[in-house]
């Protein structure tokens, strides 16, 4: 079993790793100290038939269970969503020391994050992330929230949850291309903070996408560990924390100009990866040997749809957007070398086109 | 000028209270070192009829100001308000910098300060409230929320405004029962926490009710201060600061059982109040002699609408759905003297009918 400890003050808690562990939730909650009178599990109907009956088994009778669930999909990302958990917690007479408990991938996490931080001005939750994404990003940082019909992750609140539990076995099922829009994020990790971490996952690479337990639990433990160190350091989003979106201010506008229907969220911030390297190297930061390097080992994750005929300047018009501007100025995540990263705003519109084109074409 | 600190670390703020601050706005924000790129003054269309020209004026063309309308009244108080603020934030580009500026009473307050501490996980906001009620109770506590179609105040989250402006003035043209309703939680203060200012509140009650500026503009700093020294100690709601609700257990149960249409917040804080007082006498807390002089004196406030149509048994009900519950425990909060208050919930429901029928009768 693996643990990292998410250090912020009194609102710390940990993350446990470990094959099984959802056959032992309630041992681990218990551990933490968390003994709610009502235990709320939000979760869909396509992870509740595989997983459920685990958590169950997990929590035994200890725990007074009611499950909530809600429709699958960025789609229903909603404040709709919410609004229907929160109608059964009240219908439920969930009260303050009630806690909920959300399974299931970063979309699940966040709606039931939200409704957790906003229900009563806010109550406890337990984050059961299943997808390797989740476990790897949403783990880590209070993030939580919904889409706004005019644009994604807009409403939403920083809450953090009192516990993490992370079972591998939950990847078991995943599909291969949900696996590889995982490892996008977990290579940013490396990226970002921890050369060593980078060359374990390049020299690893073919035994995490045969999910081999061992490398498999390491590389989460340790993506969880820097983004728990960045985020101790930074709980609410200053310069620091912004170094978590390498790749993401190309991966969103991304996302954004194909409507969200072509790419996952990984396979987008896969080309924004490569498109910070070129840019890194565009600004003379590193070298082309190093951005080489990068772009070859985000390509050996895998295949990602074609996106070559989206036009430098839809993408651009799409940046605009971001919800990441402060006081409507865009900054942009770039490497000083391979496992160390900076914010800049100093860049060109022609560096930016050229680092585009390079990642797409490339 | 009055001014008051409310003392929560790095989310401390100042409360400042004087004649004709509206038309100082923008010199105050400068010097708390407000200077958003953008700012949203979100209020109703009849206060800001009354003093939106104060408030631009005090701006003057340092600020770029937008006004978002919302409707105005408690029915309005509601997740879809919110979605019409965060429409037009989203439509006019607000980013992180921008500031919510809402100006209004205690429901505009609540709902701009929820819109603002949900739009990208959390923006600034400065409060200007423009009724008694809202400047002694909402200016503090950090507070937010909307009604959920099942019950009021269910969905919110806790968000500091970096500042509180409080303009007298305003009190001016504010219905005399308004007024009156503000002055049940003014006296409430003196209760909990200062039996000097019980005295003061007692003895200037004449002057208040004329709207005399300096003890006006001392009582409401004044229970400023009580609330900013409670919430201080107790930023989220742990046991101290549940003193705060006085005559809120009974005056929530009362609001609710008359369909929120019969009596103000403050109305129902009154005879919660009174309630509140004889249970303390029933429970040997306080003499007859306090008890008296509690009941008299927020008789002398003023008239509130009969309520002895109301059974015990529905008032019961009701209590039964108060979301201050904690684990399925209802709390009351009682005194030990005028001016010291603590929480049991070693009642019988003996002891809360006779304080029910006491206060309502007496």
């Amino acid at each position: 079993m693996h643990e990292v400890g998410v250090e912020l003050g009194e609102r710390s808690y940990r993350i446990l790793i470990g094959e099984g562990l959802l056959e032992q939730a309630g041992q681990a909650l218990e551990r933490a100290g968390i003994r709610p009178p009502s235990l709320f599990l939000v979760t869909n109907s396509r992870v509740e038939e595989l997983y459920a009956g685990a958590l169950k088994k997990g929590l035994s009778d200890r725990f007074q269970l009611s499950t909530i669930l809600i429709p699958e999909g960025e789609t229903h990302k909603s404040l709709e969503t919410c609004q229907l958990i929160w109608t059964r917690l009240i219908e439920e007479r969930a009260d303050r020391g009630s806690l909920v408990l959300a399974m299931g991938g970063g979309v699940t996490g966040d709606i039931a994050g939200f409704a957790a931080a906003s229900y009563l001005r806010g109550i406890d939750y337990v984050h059961v992330p299943t997808t390797l994404l989740a476990q790897v990003d949403s783990s880590v940082g209070g993030k939580t929230g919904v889409n706004h019909p005019l644009g994604k992750n807009l409403i939403g609140a920083f809450h953090q949850p009192r516990l993490v539990l992370i079972d591998p076995l939950t990847l078991k099922t995943l599909p291969r291309r949900d696996l590889r829009s995982g490892l996008y994020e977990v290579i940013k990790y490396g990226l970002i903070r921890d050369q060593g971490f980078f060359d374990f996952f390049a020299d690893r690479l073919d035994a995490l996408l045969a999910l081999e337990s061992e490398p498999l639990q390491q590389a989460v433990a340790r993506s969880c560990q820097i983004k728990a160190e960045v985020c101790s350091q930074d709980e609410r989003e200053g310069d620091l924390r912004r170094i978590l979106n390498l790749g993401h201010t190309f991966g969103h506008a991304l996302e954004s100009a194909t409507q969200y229907r072509r790419l996952t969220h990984g396979e987008a911030v896969g080309y924004g990866l490569k498109a910070a390297a070129v840019l890194s190297r565009e600004l003379g930061r590193i070298d082309s040997g190093s951005c080489a390097r990068v772009l070859e080992t985000v390509d050996r994750i895998g295949p990602r749809p074609a996106v070559d005929d989206i036009s430098f300047k839809t993408l651009r018009e799409a940046m605009q957007r971001d919800k990441k501007r402060v006081s409507g100025r865009l900054h942009f995540v770039v490497l000083d070398r391979i496992g160390k990263a900076a914010v800049t705003s100093e860049v060109t519109s022609r560096q930016l086109e050229r680092s585009w084109q390079e990642a797409v074409d490339g």
